[in-house]
């Protein structure tokens, strides 16, 4: 098909929607390193694993040998109700911008919990529901896991208990209430319902919170709780594998009219966005069928693989959850409040991390106001005000889209577009108001929280 | 095609979109009565209201006999960013409900403006761009026709100043936030900054403001500066005419899989909604070719077809602007402050006045916590939070199909929905505390506004 047929937003029809996820591991020569018991510091079992997690997604974070997993038929139904999402054309963009590169991106958004986050939270609640649960503990940073777990909890009929990072929380009170609407109970982490919550707020009463103290509290919670177990929003293996949904629906929708990406872009806090979108190709160049250059976007204010350790860490600030081999800022470490939204997670996904580690994939860094400015660009020509997150990968793909402006280059680049600021607007105003300030790391900051990973091997 | 076929949403391709706007008028035999110059009492001339408006949005307002007017390929370009907007076959909340009827919804609040306004806003908008000028003053109520039209202006690099009725104002301080991202200059209405404010502040100093106030003050600022006019979100012919594209779009969808509906149900405020998604459907019957049932749902605190009178009024507060002869509660009629949002316009289209008066509509109006139950049930199972002014046809959608379910008739039942509720949580948080109630105006409080119209015939 050429070039000038392609519409401004291609949607699949329901009949070419994905009927599995894709399991990149599978195609992973060096698997990701497993989760280790922090007391044995011995690979955890899965009956180790399902004191925390559902039976199903156990199975599904530790498999890194199936390639596919079949959608379950409930969750393809509930993926209707807001799915295919639309691959956009960003024509608009490309003119306000110049560039002779053709810009694509992938919109998350379209949902009520505003982000991609829904992709995973219905499949983690159908696997809690079918294992006969009453219900799930999560955390939440900038409030759209939660949000997205409370609407999937509520159209199952599942309890739904929600640990908000506490500056998100007081900036973002609406959210409180979409997850209200949506029947579930939000306290603001650390609390004091937790002995892990009680702690960390005798050390530190004044902190804003992470999403590293919200997760120990869940966990503590889930595990403290008969018929309920814990659910995560990013990070894990499984949750991976349900956002490859992104990926695969992409792919489908460029194979159609015969596109082909060259650079693909995602922001990456625990990396479940980014994960899914580049799955489908990172599988190709894994199995040397093609090649395309993959870029992680992370702000500068948490850069856990710009400037991180590849090293066994927790998961989580409390110490209580298993270790995971990743990129890592130390659990210790907390992003400077003045940071809007999420992004805020110390670690990264281990398979990401080992994608990268092992040269797969690149990584780079930006500042908040260098993303707003991005985000107020592409707002104003097509027409989404971009949540804060998703605003980093528009910033390196109008950089990357700049770059190919001053060398001629017609390069197809493909972002992740997570989701919408409707709820991130506090930040905006700071931005309009010109009081929003940058805020990097010290090497002595990063080295302080490193100085505290655990020691392994 | 067969009916399970019915995939959840149907997205038109772009071919199929529509390519002309569809006037309504052109089909009535009682055509709506023409506005009237407050001064004289005769019709408005172009010329007198070239003055406030735009040339071509004059003559497309006093056309009462073209049929279609061309949409300009800059503004079907605009369309593309977020339309075809979806119909959706509400199958989960069907099943919630356990009814025979099929239901179906036409979704538009898959823009950052929220709803179904920047329909026209980007139509108003180019017409201004075309004609030279520098920029448009305009009112908004909930900040959904503000937001769309600084997006518009924003695009095509137009001035935008917004008079926001207080009351939503204070409510909603991110809505600001948008329109500034958008380049906006947004002042509650009433306010200092014009004669008629400064007057109506006089008179009551703690107004919680009204869309009629806040007309007159934008009709204030477009005429006495030079280069600008004045544009309006509803209640105009020219507005339901752009609105038309909601309307096609659906019967479009509707016919390619032979779905004729039974009833359509829409929510109206000014009517810009409901005239735009009826139209098409509207013609059929006025030619005699099909019959629908056609039903519009007003707040019970505001309720100008149910309750008001048929007669000439004028538009605005103010009395600056042209008699339109309408359902009206009175000029002076403020709905209270405790009622959530839009639909606070104290009169009704002409166009769809005049239907109504003719016997080829309905109307019904119900209490706001009615309209909130609706709207939780509706959220939860759809997946969409709606917007309170979409939540009334949520609420009668819901009561006729719940009737189905008495019967066992397999009704197909049409809804507009508007637009999502993201920036109107504060009132979700009322409903979710039950702090919520319903304020219906006593018919002597109805009766003193009436009795304050201007004398006309």
């Amino acid at each position: 098909m050429s070039e000038n047929k392609i519409p401004y937003k291609i949607y699949l029809s329901e009949d070419e929607m994905p009927k599995a996820w894709y399991n990149l591991r599978a195609d992973m020569t060096n698997k990701p390193a497993p989760l280790l018991n922090p007391a044995t510091l011995q690979p955890m079992t899965a009956q180790e694993l399902e004191g925390v997690f559902c039976a199903e997604l156990v199975k599904q974070e530790l498999d890194d040998t199936t390639p596919f997993f079949e959608i379950p038929q409930e969750i393809r139904d509930f993926y209707k109700m807001y799915r295919p999402s639309p691959l956009v054309r960003a024509y608009c963009l490309e003119e306000k911008l110049q560039t002779p590169a053709k810009i694509y991106y992938k919109f998350e958004g379209n949902n009520t919990s505003g982000s991609h986050k829904l992709n995973s939270a219905i499949a983690q609640a159908y696997y809690a529901k079918h294992q006969g649960l009453k219900g799930v503990t999560t955390e939440t940073g900038a409030g759209q896991w939660g949000t997205a777990l409370s609407m999937a909890c509520s159209y199952l009929g599942l309890d739904c208990k929600v640990y908000m990072v506490k500056c998100s929380y007081e900036q973002k009170p609406f959210r409180r209430e979409v997850m209200r609407t949506y029947g579930a109970s939000v306290t603001p982490s650390p609390s004091n319902t937790t002995a892990v919550g009680r702690k960390i707020l005798e050390r530190d009463p004044n902190t804003t919170g992470s999403l590293g103290c919200a997760i120990s509290e869940a966990v503590e919670v889930a595990v403290g709780t008969p018929g309920y177990r814990y659910v995560l929003g990013s990070v894990l293996n499984q949750v991976l594998l349900h956002q490859s949904v992104i990926g695969l629906e992409t792919k489908i929708a460029m194979d159609k009219y015969g596109v082909k990406p060259d650079v693909i872009i995602g922001c990456a806090g625990g990396g479940s966005n980014l994960g899914g979108l580049i799955a489908p190709f990172m599988g190709e160049k894994l199995r040397g069928e093609a090649d395309y250059r993959f870029i992680a976007v992370e702000p500068a204010s948490c850069p856990s693989l710009t400037r991180g350790k590849y090293a066994y860490d927790f998961c989580d600030t409390g110490a209580v959850c298993p270790l995971a081999k990743m990129y890592t800022l130390g659990s210790s470490f907390i992003p400077s409040a003045n940071h809007a939204g999420g992004l805020r997670y110390h670690g990264m996904s281990t398979t990401l991390s080992q994608l990268y580690h092992d040269g797969y994939m690149e990584a780079t860094s930006v500042e908040q106001t260098k993303v707003f400015e991005a985000a107020e660009v592409f707002a104003r020509v097509e027409g989404i005000l971009p949540a804060p997150e998703s605003s980093h990968a528009i910033r390196v793909a109008i950089d990357e889209a700049l770059k190919c402006k001053e060398t001629g280059e017609e390069k197809t680049i493909l972002f992740g577009l997570t989701g919408t600021g409707y709820f991130d607007l506090y930040a905006y105003q700071k931005f309009n108001d010109g009081q929003m300030s940058d805020y990097i790391p010290t090497d002595a900051d990063i080295a302080a929280a490193l100085e505290k990973l655990p020691k392994v091997e």
